[in-house]
């Protein structure tokens, strides 16, 4: 018997991540599965790959029977009301929607352009990313981004250590199409995505002001950021090149001794001088994180890769639902990926 | 502390699956890599999905260190000194190559061109395909070729039972550019893959006369195949569609409840009435098979899917392991895939 | 000045595709676009590849201002009102739907599972397959579906000629996700398609009648058909690998004679003993054909690789409207492709 | 009858788009075909889309048949000797290579790591980039590279107006596997590319000081550019997102003034405010500028798409051809692209 965790949202993608994490977990175990529209169908036809389970999916209000810990897949707006109850009920809540990862109901309005739900409990949840944020102790742990996680990493301990200037940050990222979550529409159509590439949101995106937000929460200092997103033709993987101008005889070996201080002990975070690809993370929960420094223009180039579905989702909810337990660190999940 | 397993020929696809299983086993572990060209080089390097490891590997004929278990994943005629050498020291070994999938000698060379170079121990060594061929107690097995195991789990019990006549079966096959090895070659540049497909080693495929040997073995009946493989672009899978006319009288139900018999017990084949897609057992150890009756023609068209690389490869060969060393069939694999 | 066209269903693929071969074709102007939901909207928006056309698509009852051609690629059953409106009022009418492919309303209504709406027509199309079939002087013409088109060129002649046994026919064929269509549904998405392949409509696929029907009424011999479509992880490109029983005494020779007595003069089709791939022929209106004997069994195995939205679509449109008209057949179409 | 055209490098992916434009060009025709190791195979060989032509490739050394125009797609380094040698012939020759693309020779050797062989002659030749450099006249050509094209479109008239800074730039730039070329590494397998991302050549790709320069000589001043290309997979297309600082006062309506002033005129570019997708221009000579203004950092963000092997390569060369030969700029070319 594993700690009861209950998945609300569990048929799109990030959902069926956290379904096949936790059935392999083993300290953790699914206790109730809900979703929106697709409560009544059973998991295993939702999510084939997850062995035919015929479990079936219970709808968002039904009784979810006293989880320990509660993880929220939902679209943003939806999860306020439910994280509130099920937060009373003493169960601990892990939200990887968007609701609840400002503190500044004001960053909440301005981004997602209507008022927050709940603006006086934003100071109860702490933001997921562990490498960065003490997690330990929380009952409520609000998990970034997919952006925002590959982009932080990357970039706060370089602001954070002043090795680089906050301003004029550019973070150019291209993450596959399972990013767009898994509702169909005409944009992640196969005809509209195979053999092409495309920006989007560009000086829109919501992920710009949450990791503006998040490099200053954590190191006391707001970067500006420019931020361009592109959708590239592959199913998962996530990887931001981040520039950023250096400081004043800052070289590499600076940039390097700052990553080695902050993630010498994290289990999930490499740092390196090569180019790391999607495809070396992808299925696994790490972050590789590949450093330059270009000398004609001063210039820090950071490149971090992520599997967007699990550091940058499910893996990441996971690794803070075993911090918030107590339970190591790492337990369920891997830093081992999947290739070819 | 588990059963000790050395990995030759771990810098290929196969090979790092085999790693990959391995390491994640609850009872095996890694004692020895080794490899040809890649001797010398660290496993991360080769592999940098398998988290950077440092292990390095060995060439083929350095001291193996009295491995427990010898997992061969080498180029056919490449398997033969090694396993005899190994087998000798007292090692069980799996052979994921073709150099001892025939018990016939004659078969051998009429399919690869040359004479088999130990003929005399072909008769030492098991087809490795736990669900049809009773492995356990054996100390050699040969681990079928990709196509071969989708095929015949899917053909021999209809071709055992007299559900199907044994001659006009024709097996059309779609592989996923990782079946063809990780050899660097034009025609696998992603150049020549992408957005294509090609029928390929149209009537002169190798697995052709292995699969039809491996129904023989099985079932005591000779089918005649004809068989088409094609190459798709994605990276892993392999879906056959195998079609053979029916016995006067035979209908789905009666199909189903051959596979019932052949199937009830195996943890890692499904049989239903549904087309199976690659992707819903990528990363396990499954074969989904989906059962059609074409009622105008009077033929049976199973459609079955497998992970080239686990069942059609390394996973298949771990299961066998589990069964040789008396372990459980499924330690260290699992039912379950990837998606997306 | 060219020969005035009317075009529509201007913005699904294969329409799309009409208004660039027409666009581009010397001898025939767009005189009218229509469309049913996307009517009102400008062309460009629809298909932006065609260089951010303003043209504005009509609706599908708007005065078509009598078009000496009208192209039809519209879903099945839409087509049978407007066909008989523009042929009433003097316009030659290519169909590249369903509705007139049949002659006989009875295997329609089997087919498409509702009775034909204008049964007393059907004998006034031709079917528009122009090397196996006259089309000059026709006034309506059926374009083949996709399937038909690169299966009966493979398989009419042999049939035809005796070579191949009409009975135990299987076609096995792979599509590009274009062959669906461009409607947005779950089963196309970029998430359901790449990295997978899988069969669909085993045993029920429409173009099954349709292909049976084509090769009777060219050949006279009706065969017997399995058919399996398969989709695969690309945008275009069709393969069809034909397996047939080769009558007594037959050989590649005789084979290779048969295709050439057929297609010796045909600017389109090319018959060689190699395994065509679909990008050799994707942007074309070529259909390649490879023939293969496969001894051991004595079957004929044919793999016919077209672009379904050129020689599958709209390509054969063209060249049907070609030879209607009086025009060269090869007017506006190019038997070179793109690539890679 | 054409101007007489030879094709040096034919075998390549650029040559091969070379041949393809040049016989569909309605003044032009190929008069000699040759390449270096593929010298001696027929051309349908190399280019199966290429209609199965049996032209056969000479030697680089065989005599071309004074060609009134030659093209070389070669390796850097080797064409010095080739186009001194055809310009004394009288030939105009256009170097799709890297080797006279920039006028200072100190500029080439700091770039490529050897001195230029022929340094004199390096002012001879005029930057094949005809909506900005006037190429009339000319009678040797250096067309840019792939992404100095896309890049060097959208930065220089913004650069030249003042618009932007010139120091403080970001280009971060997207390619399809073509752009690597044709050659067979383990870089471009499929199953180094499919389904991953990678950033190569940070800080140190060639192209950097090339569209520096580019734009230094168009608007004489010389921005500092970091570049960071990126592998994704795909077969054609290229993006290239441009950061620049704006001026003070300048807004997203002086941008567009800028490029309409820029552009207005231009067949094959087109600017808006829209975010281009690369499938809507591949097959097309078209570059495709969407523009946008980050106002919370002042920054001008512009997103240009490009087929990198028509107008990054053989489409831009055909264009400079047709204007040094007093043809229409647009002839055998067209702004209509292929999709999907």
């Amino acid at each position: 018997m594993g700690i009861r965790a209950a998945v609300f949202g569990a048929s799109g993608y990030a959902g069926g991540e956290l379904v096949r994490l936790i059935d392999a977990h083993p300290s953790m175990e699914v206790s109730h599965l809900a979703a929106h529209s697709a409560a009544g169908r059973p998991l295993g036809e939702l999510h084939p790959h997850l062995g035919g389970s015929h479990r079936q999916l219970q709808s968002l209000d039904a009784d979810a029977g006293s989880p320990e810990i509660a993880f929220l897949a939902l679209p943003h707006g939806a999860s306020g009301e439910l994280a509130a109850d099920l937060a009373a009920s003493g169960a601990i809540v892990v939200d990887l929607g968007a609701d609840h990862r400002f503190a500044d109901p004001a960053l909440f309005e301005a981004t997602y352009g209507s008022p927050h739900p709940h603006p006086g409990s934003l100071t109860d949840w702490v933001y997921g990313l562990p490498e960065l944020v003490s997690v330990a102790g929380a009952t409520r742990v609000a998990v970034p981004g997919c952006y925002p996680t590959a982009t932080t990493l990357a970039l706060a301990p370089l602001v954070g250590s002043g090795a680089v200037l906050s301003d004029g940050v550019v973070v150019d990222a291209l993450s596959g199409v399972s990013g767009a979550g898994r509702s169909t529409k005409e944009a992640t159509a196969f005809g509209a995505v195979a053999e092409s590439v495309r920006a989007y949101g560009v000086g829109t995106h919501r992920h710009r002001p949450e990791m503006e937000d998040a490099v200053s929460r954590i190191t006391g200092i707001r970067p500006a950021i420019v931020f361009t997103p592109h959708l590239v033709p592959m199913q998962r993987g996530l990887l931001a090149t981040v520039y950023a101008r250096l400081a004043d005889g800052v070289g590499l070996a600076d940039l390097m001794d700052v990553y080695s201080d902050a993630y010498g002990e994290a289990p999930f975070v490499s740092v390196g001088t090569e180019s790391p690809q999607t495809r070396w993370v992808v299925g696994s929960n790490k972050c590789l994180i590949g450093v330059f420094v270009d000398e004609p223009t001063g210039t820090a180039v950071v490149v971090s890769a992520i599997d967007n579905l699990v550091k940058g989702a499910a893996g990441q909810a996971v690794q803070c639902a075993n911090l918030v337990t107590g339970l190591d660190e790492a337990a369920g999940l891997t830093p081992v990926g999947w290739m070819p």
